[in-house]
């Protein structure tokens, strides 16, 4: 087998390799893929990894990813600049877009507090978010994940605002759209029966 | 969702989505992922693409990938080259040497007649073939795919060398081991009756 091995391929292999998801199997099979490629496309695709690392950096007011100075969410001028929503990753804020419900601005934390992995508030932006607190602010949504380290950072970030006389709130937790009773967790079901509104 | 696109990332997606069994979704996790790359890493990565582009060749014996004149099974000189092994893919003869069985060389195809594919024989490495068998090969070992295409291969392959007096030989067919007879298909099962040995 070691035998066989052709030095630029399994270096390619090993690049695929050490991306999420992908095993050995699935590494070689995408390695010939690009093997297979037009010269032309190659190039394009090597350069496409070095475009997105020169080119993407943190959009200067929401940190969120952006090739110019403001992403184009701070650069829009119709969004509501008085809410912020705050999210753990640029995907969130792209998941949230989605939607098509949201007409205020991000405020990206890459990340969640997780003194498991070692991820304390000052590995976050939230400094960022505080600088950007001015008067008109007038509310932080928090868009954190329902996950044991998104709640504590929502938490820590409420505690820092509140006494900042700023209105904090957080995504509803609850059954999700389509889903089936029998199967929701216990405790989101129980989350869904104290967040219950009236009809 | 478009009002949140970050060109040079949105270019790097593409690139991943193209790519067999990559979805769009897998495609953005591939790309934040080589986003979070340190940047030497990011360099070496898109490197190694167009290194894999550049100095990888075929055999001129063979036809099997190598970034040398040879592949390390044609120069290596414990090889017998009286037998060769024809494969359709670099793929499958990286799978017969890692049974650290076979001796002999290989033959890489690339591909097998495919009429409804417009593959026939003139776009696979069959005239190279005929071009190696010198007096000293002795045997062809036919080890394209147990498929349609691979069988028609191996027919096509085998009545061009008869008549040059070589010995042909296809794979066996038989139930795999470990298999269970109960899940065996009907022509494997037929196939492997056909071919049975005496203990």
């Amino acid at each position: 087998m070691a035998n066989y091995n052709v030095a630029p391929l399994e270096k390619l292999v090993e690049q695929f390799e050490k991306m999420p998801g992908i095993g050995y199997k699935t590494a070689q099979r995408l390695a010939y893929y690009v093997l297979n490629m037009p010269k032309t496309e190659a190039r394009e695709f090597s350069e496409a990894i070095i475009d997105a690392h020169e080119k993407i950096h943190y959009c200067k007011v929401c940190c969120n990813l952006t090739d110019s100075e403001l992403c184009p969410v701070c650069r829009n001028e119709k969004r509501d600049k008085s809410v912020i929503c705050v999210v753990e990753t640029p995907r969130d804020a792209m998941a949230m877009e989605a939607t098509d419900e949201y007409r205020g601005v991000y405020h990206i934390l890459h990340g969640a507090i997780s003194p498991l992995n070692d991820i304390g508030p000052d590995d976050l932006k939230i400094k960022e978010l505080i600088a950007r607190l001015s008067g008109d602010v007038t509310e932080v949504i928090m868009a954190t994940n329902p996950t044991v380290e998104g709640d504590a950072t929502a938490m820590y970030i409420s505690r820092l605002l509140k006494p900042m006389g700023i209105k904090v709130t957080r995504l509803a937790y609850g059954i999700p759209v389509g889903g089936d009773l029998e199967y929701a967790d216990q405790v989101t079901l129980a989350r869904a029966l104290e967040g219950r509104n009236e009809l």
